[in-house]
């Protein structure tokens, strides 16, 4: 579980992060999911991050630790933000970076992914960021080329660095884990944000209870360790962390997702409003992963509001991503 | 108006711009529009460009001034020439810029300008160059973030780094711009080059006459400062520069665009050719803000010829969007 | 002829590549074809290859030959691999590189090539990259602007690059060129890549068979310098190298391609599958400029077995782009 005792290494320069402990080395040379790390490989990258997180408030935002280093960003499947944050991360490491997108591509050319992925690393690219409509394929390439595999989202499975953020927010915001319940509000079926904040908040120690109508929320989850409800209201006075997931319209047909109601009556039972929110601790921190749909999942006083984190999670997705990609960086030598 | 002393401060290198004026200080955080600028401000942006101009003739086109800092080039609208002009600007000053595309981003996804934006801004981004189709919206996000918005052109309203780029290549060719007249020639109606180029032109002392059909040079522009004619033959013995707008045909619909006479009449009445030219003053400066419709607007003979400062234009908007990018980022300290 | 004493000057730091010989001197600002090098000049940028070769392989896969130097990538047809290459290429250089598509642009806005070409040279670029549907307008290019123009492939007349990565790698893999027997095979008629290579391997002294189904392989080629056989069992025997061309489904419509047997019939006559590799000498060297159709053009044992070197053509690919920037930015001087 979560160690306090790796915080007293967080004290070396962010050009040679200190590790999760003074026995701690890392050696994966990959960031598939968080269903494959300890609690204290997740524990070592929070703490990197903690070393990197300075380095965005320095007037020049630069460290040379992959310098002359490849980052390719492979989004096989269309993003802005989570693109934006890894590019960012890796300039702010001085890596140079090249962007391929799947459209008017060698994908359309019919090449496999795997040949595409093997050609572009005779390029010379050291880490591979992946993003791919298919659960399961950057674990898959992982095992098939020597460069570094980050994925960041893969079908509905896993987007490990999403939840490495909201994990590394909330231990900076209430200054632990364990111990801590945390709700996890939506569409949790479909999402692979829910899937890795549930392994994380697990493994170090907090308990987790999903949220949502019966037709998003299968009992199939259960067997991860967390507890089930269908009512926000039931569950909202107990946490310490309401993590509300976005309304994905656009994978709705016309006809609306089978199984979802309609809007107005999702955000009735499960928008997160300033009324409801007076139903929760004075504390309760509230996270997004964003984009906000405003007035549908959340409304905008409460994601403004004291209580939201949500531009925090985004600044720190920043050195979550510094971290991860530093640290397979080292593992892949 | 133009004050021709702050030249004297143009010797300073390019690492450090010189002032407008000795006693001259920056302080604004965004460029949103020339309407807000005063006169002096308009010219402390010329010369600080006229610093920056050196650079660009070097062998190694770089200067330090922004290492470490984070542009964000936000196109909500298509643009080619604008959007490589500011990055490669942004890359001579030592920025890292990022790219990001309305197109399969969140703006898909539902997500509202100013949430955009705010997100990214938690990336670490310093400055935005932002395009839209909304008129205002350059002004309402400058507001709204601590980061600096740059306006790269919003609906029909202002596109200043545009104006500003027009006017610097008016006052090396000519020398001046008190006493200056200068006809836009064109749809005025839907330009906002057209607009921030008078509202420049008039604040420097410059006297602007708008030529084009009635249905495209609505007469309340005339507040603005401005003479109408709708005789290009009328006006162009007595002017010193000639601006000629694009038509925009990928506004147009199948059916033409309502109140635009055909292409061939356009032409006729308003084409600058090498004979409607002689009728001009030998000097005459014949400018256009591109791409150009070649045999539509203006002739290739003119586009070419001797008069034409089309592609200098080009080169001076490097100097330009290096000199907005420099000064808003110490404004906005 | 390839001249094997150029090899002698080979042991210069990349920082400053040696010449093909003591007496060399590359004078061309232009990579538009191979048509007009001499073989000297193709040795020399082989030779300006192998210098560069070492970079990649580096800790820090960076020189500063190029620094403060602006390299645009002008893909007026999509492409991922070659654009991705040359922009790493040019990274690896220390250039500052800038993206254009064509998508969205100035193009669809009615403007020229050569006016787009133009204004974007006029931003200070040094060295353009330009893919483009039309045979023969980078050569035109080359003429109008005082920038340097490199072919990334141009219609159906040239691939450069692509063809000297290719034999650079036959004469790091069998130590020399002349007196080799090359067969090419594909559909030849509209291939870029089959042009080049035959133009520049008949230039340094081998010889070159092409094969194919009749209606893909024009007799118009012959004049070329390469004999022509329809049969892919017939030549295998005899040949040093086998250089598989892609199908490219892409430019099929719905009812297939005009001349082009079935795709199973195709896969019978003129797929290497391992049976078909036997009849070849052992160390026969397979070649394929990607991306692979697995099964159809060649199969996945043969692709991946020991005689291809499928994946050290794509990194070759890097060193050759390094050695071409490099050469072009000299010359333009």
């Amino acid at each position: 579980m979560a160690k306090k005792a790796s915080s007293s290494s967080r004290t070396a320069p962010p050009e040679a992060p200190a590790a999760g402990g003074a026995d701690f080395v890392w050696r994966r040379k990959d960031l598939v999911g968080l269903d494959v790390l300890s609690a204290g490989e997740i524990v070592h990258i929070l703490d990197t991050a903690e070393s990197f997180k300075e380095v965005s408030t320095r007037s020049i935002k630069k460290v040379p630790a992959l310098r002359g280093k490849v980052v390719a960003l492979m989004f096989f499947e269309d993003s802005t933000r989570t693109r934006m944050s890894f590019e960012l991360a890796a300039s702010r490491l001085s890596a140079d970076t090249i962007n391929f997108t799947a459209k008017g591509s060698s994908v359309a050319k019919g090449e496999t992914t795997l040949d595409t992925i093997r050609n572009i690393e005779a390029m010379g690219v050291d880490i591979f960021i992946v993003r791919h409509n298919q659960s399961g394929a950057p674990h898959l390439l992982a095992r098939q080329v020597r460069s570094s595999i980050v994925n960041a989202g893969d079908g509905q499975h896993e987007h490990p660095t999403q939840a490495l953020l909201d994990i590394f927010t909330i231990r900076q915001r209430l200054g632990r884990l364990e111990g801590l319940k945390v709700a996890i509000v939506g569409d949790i079926a479909h999402s692979r944000v829910a899937r890795s904040n549930i392994l994380g908040l697990r493994k170090l120690g907090a308990e987790v209870v999903v949220v949502g109508p019966p037709t998003l929320v299968p009992s199939a989850i259960m067997p991860m360790g967390c507890s089930i409800s269908h009512s926000l209201d039931d569950v909202l006075g107990e946490v310490d962390v309401v993590n509300m997931l976005r309304i994905q319209f656009e994978r709705f047909s016309n006809a609306g997702m089978p199984g979802f109601p309609s809007v107005r009556e999702y955000h009735k039972l499960y928008g997160l409003t300033t009324e409801r929110l007076q139903r929760a601790k004075k504390n309760v921190l509230v996270m997004h992963p964003g984009p906000i749909n405003r007035g549908v999942e959340i409304t905008s006083q409460v994601a403004d509001g004291p209580n939201s984190c949500i531009l925090q999670q985004v600044t720190n997705g920043l050195a979550i991503r510094m971290a991860v990609l530093y640290l397979v960086s080292q593992g892949s030598e």
